[in-house]
């Protein structure tokens, strides 16, 4: 862009993915390519009211230490865990911030830092960045879910985020894979989320161990009490244990099964699987596959792919900052 | 709109729904009001050669008796089975039609009657129709199941209708719902089409007489050999026949569970549930809501409601005609 006489660089989006433990920012170009990135510890003490406060500080001293000013950046774009009024930029029910009440985030980032904020959720904000930059390669319809404490999604249409009329949509977590199944902390009975999320495979475990007759270190390990992850889980599936395998086949089984229902109900190009389960890579991927296959419309088996995240933990700062995107125009020079 | 002293009326659509039983047809005005509409015969003879060539005439006739030219129409929309190709108008595989071959649908109407023509499949138009003029009542987000022989769906998003990488997306008949359930014609056992179509009720009608040891006048009917109908089921739950009310019980049990996959993925203001079976009324409505509640995400369960579908057998030509509401800029005057 030219401006009598000097070219000027294109403008930068801020990126804040917040978390209950750390609060991730970075600066983003307008093509989604992080310039600076870094963290600080979320303070959730006294009801989470130092959060907001220790943001504007952190951005604020970032952008003096780069010498750069409100000029120089579209907006701040955020992804937050709790309920998000996007309108009004508050945030409520961020229990793990301490956040019961109402969160006035929005008006208090912008007038401490001069810049339109735009906020969602943060399993949204991770969806648009694997969109955006990840294994979403842009595709029109794009749906991701993530596999961590819980199970949360987001859902990209028409190359648009839906949120649907509550804000529910993208609750895959909260499919019923199992009638009569383990009980969910929402109230339901078999939610996805007992049997995919990292302590979800865990129940899985314990359940599978009590029928199991034969020789396994998980086993050994639920029958001395002793600690069990998911990443163990898929480790000793890797290296052969028996029980192992048919843990992850069972935890797989309910996860192709629930996107199958994705599946039929969108077509999408992608459905990709993040969070820290998904760290096990192909071990979780095939048979999630294979079961997705199983499950799935000729049409849509044959056309939407299930495929791993890519961007890891940048995905929320990059996807946030997207969101920033739509204060272009309102800033242009 | 004024041009030279004289106020111009606003233009038409025509909106097509082609069927294997018949073809309708409805001028329809820009508001989606229907002003004449008519139908044929589908003529399936000769692998399906006489539809277009038909369907052409009875529109040129038609347009003759109310003495309109092509300059009082904006365009047609057309909702069909099989498979459609949207950018270059043809179809392939609606076998009911005679059509296994490619069909050059749209290109022959385009000369035939000089104007242009959107085609998509007739679920979409259906649900198109639902969400503008019906129980969609214009919501961003709405989804349409229309329960006839097959299980079909639609899905509107942020105001737009949604295809999926392979036209795939609103394959709402085939989410699986009972592990190593009835086969289905698509290959896959279990899913929702054998289970809440017209043919389904019915299935599920003889595997519950089966155990019944009541007195019931559907097993009389199905022990004598003769003829049930989806129909029949409901209205004898509605008299009181304890085993038309297990049936009627099962089928909605998997048709909300269903619903809530759908509810859980999108969150969608409004589900309208159509087609032949949804004559049913609240019988079906009022236990498919209970079993959609059970399974729905607390915020999915407190905002996505469940209706029947308001237009009948004129969703379709609705939903066909507002397909052509994308030409009007092209023909603006």
């Amino acid at each position: 862009m030219k401006a009598g006489g000097f070219i000027l660089a294109s403008k930068r989006l801020i990126g804040i993915d917040l978390g209950g433990t750390t609060t991730k920012f970075a600066f983003i170009d307008e093509d989604g390519n992080i310039l600076t990135k870094w963290s600080i510890p979320t303070d959730i003490s006294d009801s989470g009211s130092q959060i907001v406060p220790n943001m504007i500080k952190s951005i604020a001293d970032q952008m003096r230490r780069e010498d750069y000013n409100t000029n120089d950046f579209i907006g701040i774009g955020m992804g937050t865990p709790g309920a998000v009024d996007r309108e009004k930029g508050t945030v409520v029910g961020a229990f793990n911030l301490g956040w019961d009440q109402v969160q006035q985030v929005g008006p208090t980032i912008t007038e401490g830092l001069g810049l339109p904020i735009a906020i969602d959720n943060d399993a949204n904000s991770a969806a648009l960045g694997e969109y955006w930059k990840g294994a979403g390669d842009k595709a029109d319809d794009v749906v991701f879910v993530t596999l961590g404490t819980g199970v949360g999604g987001g859902v990209v249409t028409n190359g648009k985020l839906v949120h649907g009329i509550n804000n529910g949509a993208g609750e895959i977590g909260h499919i019923c894979v199992q009638k009569n199944g383990f009980l969910c902390t929402c109230g339901k009975r078999g939610c996805l989320e007992q049997y995919a999320s990292a302590t979800g495979v865990v129940k899985v475990a314990k359940s599978l161990a009590k029928r199991f007759t034969g020789k396994s270190r998980i086993k050994e390990l639920i029958d001395g009490h002793e600690d069990l992850t998911s990443k163990m889980v898929f480790f000793l599936a890797d290296n052969g244990d028996i029980l192992a395998n048919q843990i992850v086949n069972e935890v797989c089984s309910y996860l192709g099964l629930a996107l199958s229902h994705v599946g039929n109900t969108l077509n999408p190009e992608n459905i990709i699987i993040g969070g820290g389960v998904s760290n096990a890579g192909n071990t979780l991927l095939q048979p999630t596959t294979r079961y997705f296959q199983e499950n799935a419309f000729k049409s849509v088996r044959d056309s939407t792919k299930l495929k791993l995240a890519q961007l890891g933990n940048d995905a929320g700062v990059i996807g946030a900052a997207s969101l920033a995107l739509k204060f272009k125009n309102d800033n242009a020079l």
